[in-house]
């Protein structure tokens, strides 16, 4: 059984072509609700009114297609069929419709539209629609507002501190499309109503795309290290110091970097999805005759096991020590955000597994390295996610691309998972 | 011979004291002329208010040693023994009284007191004091102004087109203190009028003060060439993209900074005063969680010989190149300047180290790293400097610093040298 079987198979089917329109016809519509200028990317700030129209969009989908629709007081969409109720245990599926600034069409959105193809391709499914409210984290500063909101671990106080640029908080700009502090408490997460939660998204790397791959199941999403680190040497003339006499902070920041992709590449063959960033770097004074003074960075630490995160975490911080010392230079290294690894449930996993197999598809096993709601609603409901292959892992970018047979391959998944 | 035997033979003479005393008084007195607020640093951009009481200083003190005093069309100060006249050929000693912002106590004032001291301990020497007007380039953008004009090689248009903070040109700002473009041409360098230019400065580099040496002659000023380098790769999401996925402008532009600096630490090995300087680089988007797609730095190197600079030319072209494709990424590299290295005049030297040797010092040779108005100078009149020890190699700082006997002995050797 090839693991593209399934598309190839898909194409001489009619159903399957009628499934492929609604998908691309969803996509096209939620695209086409964006602040940005055509051709620079699509932006959909959570409450703005792209985003508004987009999530009319979907509850008109939604209703469409037989279902009862509801926002949370965290600002959430929820949409079940209607003859479901809304207190029968059933299965969550979606993620958000809100983007990063000039970002892609699929980023979020895919998770949406097939969760909305899986209710009109069986629209008795005990299954819930769900659009999070500000995944991103780029309009209001902090990411997955509405799943932290609705799982209790963000309260309406720190909403309130949480602000937009045009200086409105979360509170205040969400109120018209339905957050309300008042109701946050009772609306909160009930367990009992959710057998669990299946969210599709892209992949955002290039592993399922390289290998061929339309769908894999997510059994981990990697936790996360950041920090803060500064270099400080000597700002001295560029022309008069002689090498021996210098201590570079740019130099030794740059020696940083090589060293932490290199540990990177090296952790990464012995636990795929390690990974190591800088992405963010400034050099003090920099100007063109001076020697840099001070070298501002920031490392970004992923990995898929607590173990991982550890034993990366003192590896990273011996190479930046070198680094500094070969020349020299002061180091601070604060360790600025520690998100551990989350290990997706395994009885969902299994469930998706079974459901791809009776739908003639292998579906291999992925890490997510981006974070997701999924991160934040796993320890309360068993949870797992589909990823669907990123052309050429672009995402976060206007080029960010996803074949249609794979995210109707996604859906189709769904269906079956929660058929039994 | 010691070369500090010198100064601490000189500690026993009251004369030496005196000596030790005005030079003192001069460095503070012009210090105390500054804009920028006391405890930052000492900044007197060219034709500011600070710059004007500064050359009203040394005005007065030139004319208390019995100097006529002129300032030319291009804004340089000159005062010559009353009784010499401006027509009998004579030796130039000088250097620049303007700062980069914030700067030191000794940059450029080392070579204008120690000329001042020279003809206050000989008031009928053939000596010239010159104040050069902008020498840091950091006013109007371009450095040695000045000179530069006064040599000829650049015109009053060419002065119209720079313009300072506040938006006005050269000729506008300079007009109050001197500057006229009309009478450029007729008041241009006439190398008949003088025998040659000795300029004394802090060295700005650390190996004279690591040395042990007071006092060098520089023989070459190094030539330099800069670059503006930009590798692309592909901006992506730091959580996602595996490390075998990615194209990380600025792991390029990290490998390419520790190779220059390798490259230049073996160059130097070869021919001393070889320098590589990355000062300025910039990361896009430089965002934490985003691989950088894109990252321009600039690479300043200079090197004594033409030979050097072609060799190092080649060799960092390599090395940029190198960096760029072991991670796929896109490479363009422009030089942007282009200056040849400036032997010094060999009998000046000579005159200069017969100079130290009468007077029980022995003075070694130094290249210099930083371009200085000598080197414009150099090509129409013979030319030499000589260099004061900094301490720790600092300068461009408000820590920059000398001693104060290390600038008497420059200007006790630029009194014996110009005697016959």
């Amino acid at each position: 059984m090839s693991a593209r079987g399934m598309s190839s198979e898909g194409d001489a089917s009619p159903r399957m072509s009628a499934s492929r329109e609604r998908l691309s016809r969803d996509i096209e519509a939620i695209a086409a609700c964006s602040e940005a200028d055509p051709g620079v990317g699509y932006s959909r700030p959570t409450f703005s009114e792209a985003w508004r129209k987009a999530l009319d969009y979907v509850i008109a989908e939604a209703k469409a297609a037989g279902c009862a629709v509801r926002v949370d007081a965290a600002g959430n969409l929820h949409a079940r069929p209607a003859g479901l109720g809304w207190e029968t245990p059933a299965w969550l599926c979606g993620s958000h419709i809100d983007s990063v600034p000039t970002g892609g069409k699929y980023d979020g959105v895919v998770g949406v539209v097939a969760a909305l193809e899986a209710l009109r391709l069986r629209p008795d499914a005990p299954l819930e629609l769900i659009v999070f409210a500000e995944e991103e984290g780029t309009t209001f500063g902090l990411g997955m507002l509405g799943s932290r909101a609705w799982a209790g671990t963000l309260s309406g106080t720190e909403l309130a501190a949480l602000h937009n640029r045009s200086g409105e908080d979360y509170l205040t700009a969400g109120a018209p499309h339905g957050v309300d502090p008042q109701r946050l408490a009772a609306e909160r997460l009930r367990p009992a109503a959710y057998r669990g939660l299946i969210e599709v998204h892209v992949e955002q790397g290039a592993s399922l795309w390289n290998g061929g791959i339309p769908v894999a199941v997510v059994t981990t999403i990697n936790g996360r290290k950041q920090y803060l680190c500064v270099m400080t040497g000597a700002a001295n003339h560029a022309g008069s110091t002689k090498m021996a006499d210098r201590h570079d902070a740019l130099a030794g920041a740059a020696e940083a970097v090589t060293a932490l992709e290199a540990l990177a590449r090296g952790l990464d063959r012995e636990s795929d999805h390690t990974v190591m960033t800088v992405g963010r770097l400034e050099v003090e004074p920099n100007a063109l005759n001076v020697i840099p003074g001070r070298v501002t960075f920031v490392v970004d630490f992923r990995a898929r096991t607590g173990e991982m995160l550890a034993r990366g975490d003192t590896l990273l911080r011996d190479a930046l020590a070198r680094a500094a010392a070969s020349r020299g230079l002061s180091l601070s290294v604060a360790c600025t955000e520690e998100l551990p690894a989350v290990p997706l449930d395994g009885a969902v996993c299994r469930r998706l597994r079974e459901a791809a197999y009776r739908l003639g598809v292998r579906l291999p096993d992925a890490a997510s390295g981006a974070l997701h709601d999924a991160a934040i609603l796993a320890p309360l409901l068993p949870t797992a996610m589909l990823f669907v292959a990123s052309e050429g892992g672009i995402s976060h970018n206007p080029a960010e691309a996803s074949r249609i047979e794979d995210i109707e391959l996604a859906a189709r998944i769904v269906v079956e998972a929660v058929r039994q």
